[in-house]
C-alpha cells in the first residue's frame, strides 16, 4: 500500500501539501488537488480512514447493538439498517449483547474507543450506560432516557389487535404466553392484550410468562410445562418462534389447529409461512423501522435538534391458517 | 475528542511534525514522538483505539463478509465467531454482500481503509479481489486461491450421506434439488449425491437446479414449477429452508411425508425441528467451523506460517420424521 511520501513523489509536489490535502488542514490549490487525486488513483492508495477519523473527529462507523444476531426479527432489522447506512457511506460494527448487561457495557467501551459516529441500542439491558456518552444514540424498543430518541413497533396496539382477532374469530377462553419481563416490547404486548380483553365481559383470559425468548431448547420444556394448555380455544404467543413451538406441542397432544385452538404469533417472521397450518401473526414494519432509525441517526450525526423523541410504528395482523377470524388491523 | 491541532499545542511542537508522525511520512525525532504519545494520552478520556491502531499499524477489528445476515446458517456462524473473537478482544465489522460482487468489492475497500486486522470472506463472489491485499484473509466455502486458507463443511460427503440415507430408507426414484451453481457448497453436495448414486444401479436419480438460495418469495414459484415432483419417493434439498418450502408444496398437493415421499434437507437449521413432520437434515458443525476459522485467523494475525490450507469438516445426518431410513453418519 502506498504511503503519503510516494504519493507526493508521484504527484511531484511537497509532502506538506499532500498532508494538508488529506488532513483538510490548510490551503491546497486546485491544480495540486488534481495531481494528488491522480497519484492516489495510479498508486491504488486506500485513504486511511482511521487517520482521517482522528483529524476530522468522526468515523463513518455506526455501532449496532443487537440482542442476538440469530433472532430473525433483529437480524432482518440489522439487514435493513445496514443497506440504508451503506447508502450514506457508513459501515456497521455489529455487537451481539445476548441481552447481557456486562457484554453490552464491554461493547459500549469498544465502540467509544473506535470513535463511532453513532450507536443504535437495540433492546438495551443497561440504559444508564448510554446516558453520559458524547455520541448520538438511538434506543430501539427499551428506552434509554426521555431525552433520547426511542423507536419501536406499537407493541401495545399490536397486543390489542391480537386479542381482538382471536375474539372476533370466536375464542372466549384465551391464553397469552408472555415473553421475558425485561423486554419492554413483551410487557407492552401484554398490556394491550389485557386492555382489549377488559371490554369483552364474556371472554376469560389467562397469562403465562416465559423466561426465554427464542432458544428452542429452552422454549420446549417451558411450553410443555404450561398447565391445562388444551383448555384454551385461543392462544396469543409473544413471538413467532415460540408460537411454532406451541403449535408443535399442541399437535403432539392431538389438538387440531385452528378448529380446537386458534394461534396467533407476533413478528411476521419468515417461519410463519412455512408452518402447517401457516401462522397468523402481527407484522412489525421492519422496513419502516429500519428507515426511520437510520434517518434519525443521520440527522443526529449532522447535529440536528430533533424534538420528537418517541416513534411507535403501526403493526398489522397477517391472517393465515392458524386462526378463524377475519382480517383486522391494529387501527380498528 | 482532541484533534491534531490540540495535540500539537499540548505537545508543544508544530502541527507539521504531528502530521508527519500520524501519516508516517517523514522524520520525527524520538523526543517529539514521546511528546505526541503523551499528549494523545492526556487529551483522551477513553483509550483511543484509532490512534493506537495508527501507531501500531493494526486494529483489533476483524471484517466478516457474510452473504446475508438473515440466512440462519451464516448468522449462526457469525454469532459463533463473534463470541470467539471477542474473547481475544477483537471486534467485528459485519458486511452483508448479498452475494453481489460489487457490494463485496465496496466492503473490501472499506475494510482496507479501516486497516482491519483480518478478513473472513464467506462465500466470496470475487475471489480475485482478495489475492493482492496485505491483510490476512480466510475463505469460508468458496476458495480464494491455493495459497489462502479455506474452511468449509465437507459438503461432498454430506451429499453422499444424503443419498445413502434416502436409499437405505427404501427410496429408488430420487430427486436432488440443487442450489445456485455459483455456490461451491451446493455443487459439492450435488457431486457427492451423484457419486453415491453411481454405486446403486437400481436407483433412478434426477437433478433440478434452483437459482435462489433462501428467499421464500422466489423459492415458492421455483419449486411449484418443478415438473412431476410427485413422481419421486425421495427428495434431497440443498438447504433446510428450501426443504420446508418443498414440504409445504407437497402437502398442498396431498402427498404424505414420509410415507409417499421422504425429504432430507441440509444445514440443521432451527427451522427443521419446528416443521411437521420434523425435517431430517445434514448437520454442518457450526461451532467447530467457527472455532477453527477463528483460531486460524488469530494465528495468521500473529504472523504464523500455516502449511495446511484446506479444512473440510465432517457433517452428520440428523434423523427426524421426514424420512424412514435409520441413522447414518457421513463417515459410513
Amino acid at each position: 500500500m502506498a504511503n503519503i511520501r510516494e504519493i507526493a513523489k508521484r504527484a511531484g509536489i511537497g509532502i506538506a501539501t499532500v498532508s494538508r490535502y488529506f488532513n483538510d488542514s490548510g490551503y491546497v490549490s486546485e491544480e495540486s488537488r488534481e495531481k494528488i487525486r491522480k497519484a492516489v488513483e495510479e498508486l491504488d492508495y486506500t485513504p486511511n480512514a482511521l487517520a482521517r477519523a482522528i483529524f476530522k473527529k468522526n468515523t463513518k462507523i455506526i455501532g449496532l447493538m443487537i440482542p442476538n444476531i440469530t433472532n430473525p426479527f433483529f437480524n432482518q432489522m440489522v439487514s435493513e439498517m445496514e443497506k440504508l447506512f451503506r447508502k450514506q457511506n457508513y459501515t456497521i460494527i455489529l455487537c451481539n449483547t445476548d441481552d447481557d448487561k456486562e457484554k453490552e457495557q464491554f461493547h459500549i467501551e469498544t465502540l467509544r474507543s473506535y470513535r463511532v459516529a453513532g450507536i443504535v441500542a437495540m433492546r438495551t439491558m443497561t440504559p444508564e450506560s448510554y446516558r453520559n456518552i458524547d455520541i448520538p444514540v438511538i434506543a430501539f424498543e427499551n428506552q434509554i432516557s426521555p431525552e433520547h430518541i426511542t423507536v419501536a413497533s406499537d407493541n401495545y396496539k399490536g397486543g390489542m389487535a391480537a386479542f381482538k382477532h382471536l375474539y372476533d374469530g370466536g375464542c372466549r377462553k384465551i391464553l397469552h404466553i408472555q415473553g421475558p419481563e425485561v423486554f419492554i416490547a413483551t410487557t407492552e404486548r401484554l398490556r394491550g392484550f389485557i386492555e382489549a380483553s377488559k371490554k369483552k365481559k364474556d371472554a376469560l383470559v389467562d397469562v403465562v410468562k416465559l423466561e426465554t425468548d427464542f432458544h428452542i431448547k429452552s422454549l420446549e420444556p417451558a411450553i410443555e410445562n404450561i398447565k391445562n394448555i388444551t383448555d384454551y380455544d385461543g392462544i396469543f404467543v409473544f413471538n413467532d418462534i415460540s408460537a411454532a413451538v406451541v403449535m408443535k406441542h399442541l399437535h403432539d397432544l392431538g389438538v387440531r389447529i385452528p378448529e380446537q385452538t386458534q394461534i396467533i404469533g407476533f413478528d411476521n417472521s419468515f417461519l410463519g409461512e412455512l408452518l402447517l397450518p401457516s401462522l397468523t401473526t402481527i407484522d412489525q414494519p421492519i422496513k419502516q423501522l429500519g428507515k426511520i432509525t437510520t434517518d434519525l441517526m443521520i440527522r443526529l450525526i449532522n447535529g440536528e435538534e430533533i424534538d420528537q423523541k418517541e416513534y411507535y410504528l403501526k403493526t398489522t395482523v397477517i391472517k393465515r391458517s392458524s386462526t378463524l377470524g377475519k382480517i383486522a388491523t391494529s387501527k380498528e
